[in-house]
């Protein structure tokens, strides 16, 4: 519940001493729900705070003027100990009870609703819900199951009626806009595609095992592949009555997913990718022949092959053609790689481009890191993908942490050209060396245009621990 | 000439214990021209060593039922003290005069007629022709001026009268084919593009540091910028009739210039790219706004933005398109990348593909290794530089040889999505640590794709020192 307006602020600067301007200071005030946050009964904080809140200014001004509450609810996430010693510099006093005012936002469960998930599933987050499969599991098929298809989600899932959905997409300036049901949707041209998603935060956890980074600790699972089924966003376009223009445009997807004040989440991909027939974008309904399940955007998710998770909008809301990126937190706050000089004090987000497609990328899911081996042989699988459509050429392996290198046998039929949008599963059998009572097995993969992985994670450490492409390492041991 | 045929091969092969089976003992003869080769009059070697050859069996083929010397005068790269301590090995026997034929081809010098260079190129090998520019000049224009860029010669430099020049270009089956005069190109659509041009063997010099390799030891000055314009390729092809098929096929390019068997060099790419408006691939004519010099291709070359320097074929004689790739040495047997594991005995060209795009580089132009520079401040600058139109959107610097990183300052217009074709110079102007006296700067590269450089050479070493794209290091001292 709202404690402290805007309007106390300059007071509240002075008894402070905050350095910030009065109209920096945004005062925000939370006196939290016993049940969910009993360690902080109830504080405020500051304004010198919304200058760095990593998740940028604009995030936390969706609470200003309001209860803190649903925000809590919503990025549950942030109930963490890190989160909560930072904050604790912050706090600038507690409210007397009389101070309190009825909240006018809903502040039960937003994740009450969502749906259950396979017990394989390593959990990163449950609200909102982000989760992996184990590496035992990941490149068991080359299709991964629905079940097992890594989440990623930023908000709690939408229950959407099939029944009353709509896709609203705008029409070009003077023209009309669609709005589509299912039945719509399904009378374009079905076109289906196997394409790998990736989050940016893969393999995040090796990036903080050098130097703390904030993001989910995802290990190397945030990657899965799928047949998806849907009509391509070009020919959806083209009905509308858009077409490639000459200046650069985006094409802006706003999911069904909201925050506690409406905000959905959104994301941008460039024009030219979109009404490309080649680059086949599609407006997926179905995941390896069912409808999509709801953890990954019944009934309509955005597919980009060759791009980064963050683009493959779920439970598709809106699609507008736009002069610039989306506005979105997640399109022009996050989901960007700086520098490993850039920390939260440094960072400036108009400074990098958003992550489009991702670099080339590989990781062992066998055998595991610690595990204790055989004598006599290993087999060493994986996988390895690379993003824009660019095939994988080649798997280097490496027994002892990369001074020697064997080339893996890549599994599967040969990717097409300029179109390779999905993983290659790898393995390489190899004797071991004899007397070996530890092994350091790396891998590397090159795409075709010879792009490579970098030897280490500290040159590529990034605040927001992303793009994490370095070299794949697992130790293990051999048995006497 | 030939002194000994295949018909003699087995009562050789009887002669020299050699393992190989009649067929493949193609006995070669070398009589070498006084003048030419002093130190080696005359030779004969065996059949064992065209397995090994690493331009491979097809190009020593060439020379089988007649004399080397022409071959010698055209690959004089190959009069090096480490090929002759090779070709030692094979020899088995010297020739009596009496059994000396005279010469059907011509022996005389082919590079003759080469064109005069400019002073500054630092010569890699006279004939054929390969040189590049100084670091020093190399980025003191976004534009390279004509006469100092990076110059690859695989053949010596036609001759080629502009009034009779005719561009074949073949036309599809059943379809006729073009014969283009110059002023018959110069009636197509006139478009300007700014391409930088690299050598996959760029660098090559630093990878012969960590371990031999064979090839031309360029130094980080085979890339250069320039502003070309010619008729678009996909207008000369659809002028011939040709669309885009389903299938996967290649446009097939052939140089005027020739070996002494007639066979031009010769390269393709993908019909895909080719016929990509977007891509804009050229039949050139002009290089900032001359006419091509004869070392870059006079009258007409091929550029390929975004593509290894080895497909934009210079001297352009032949356009074709085919279902397979050109079936040229340089395309089949050469501009390949390779596994660190792979050396000459286990090779197999057929295995990888050949090089297009290249991957994210970058290079430092000032200092110069070994420099030594004032205290106090220190400027870096250099290249960066991405294939496939991908933009440069970050270059590192590290004055600690990798521990810290700097962001340096991108010079110049942002560059187009897409078709970010030229390379972007940076600088960096740092305070140098307080008594430093040596400094290990080091510069890596990041694309919108984010592909990174790898940390190392080893790694990424091959056979044919190709690829190259490992940090650039600098070490220099400062002065007291």
């Amino acid at each position: 519940m709202l404690l402290l307006s805007r309007a106390v602020a300059p007071g509240l600067r002075q008894a402070c001493r905050l350095k910030s301007t009065p109209a920096r200071l945004c005062i925000r005030a939370c006196c939290t729900n016993d049940s969910f946050q009993p360690q902080r009964p109830s504080f405020t904080f500051s304004g010198e705070f919304v200058d760095i809140h990593p998740g940028g200014a604009s995030k936390l001004m969706l609470a200003a003027g309001g209860p803190l509450e649903p925000f809590w609810a919503h990025y549950a996430v942030h109930n963490q100990p890190h989160v909560q010693e930072m904050l604790a510099e912050y706090k600038i006093g507690e409210l007397s009870p009389d101070d309190k005012a009825p909240s006018v936002l809903k502040t039960s469960d937003p994740y009450a609703d969502d749906p259950t998930r396979h017990s394989a599933l390593k959990v990163n987050t449950q609200h909102p819900f982000n989760a992996e499969p184990p590496p035992e599991l990941l490149t068991e098929n080359y299709i991964t199951p629905n079940p097992i298809f890594f989440t990623r989600n930023h908000l709690p899932v939408p229950n959407v009626d099939p029944d009353t959905y709509r896709l609203n997409v705008a029409g070009p300036p003077g023209g009309q806009s669609l709005c589509l049901s299912l039945d719509d949707l399904y009378q374009f041209p079905k076109h289906e595609v196997t394409v790998t998603l990736q989050c940016a935060g893969n393999r995040r956890s090796e990036m903080t095992q050098f130097k703390e980074v904030r993001g989910l600790e995802w290990s190397l699972g945030a990657i899965s592949t799928a047949r998806w089924a849907g009509a391509r966003l070009c020919d959806v376009l083209a009905q509308a009555g858009h077409q490639l223009c000459e200046t650069e445009a985006h094409v802006c997807f706003e999911g069904l997913d909201s925050d506690p004040t409406g905000t959905p989440y959104g994301a941008s991909i460039p024009l030219a990718r979109a009404m490309d027939p080649e680059a086949e974008v599609l407006l997926a309904y179905e995941m390896n022949g069912q409808p999509l399940p709801r953890d990954h955007g019944f009934p309509v998710r955005v597919v980009v092959p060759g791009v980064v998770g963050a683009r493959h909008v779920k439970w598709l809301g809106r699609v507008s053609v736009e002069p610039e990126e989306s506005f979105s937190h997640w399109q022009r706050r996050d989901y960007k790689g700086f520098s490993p000089s850039v920390d939260w004090d440094t960072v400036d987000f108009d400074s990098a481009p958003s992550i489009q497609e991702l670099p080339v990328q590989s990781a062992i899911t066998q055998p595991k890191e610690g595990e204790t081996i055989e004598a006599g042989e290993v087999t060493v699988r994986g996988y390895a993908w690379s993003g824009g459509g660019r095939a994988v050429v080649r798997v280097d392996v490496s027994l002892d942490g990369g001074l020697t290198w064997q080339v893996a046998e890549l599994e599967g039929e040969e990717q097409r050209a300029r179109k390779a949008w999905a993983w290659r599963l790898w393995h390489l059998q190899a004797p071991l060396p004899a007397g070996k009572k530890e092994l350091n097995i790396v891998c590397k993969a090159v795409d075709d245009s010879y792009n490579v992985q970098p030897d280490t994670v500290a040159p590529i450490w990034n605040l927001r621990g992303v793009l994490n492409n370095a070299w794949h390492r697992v130790h293990v041991h051999v048995a006497p």
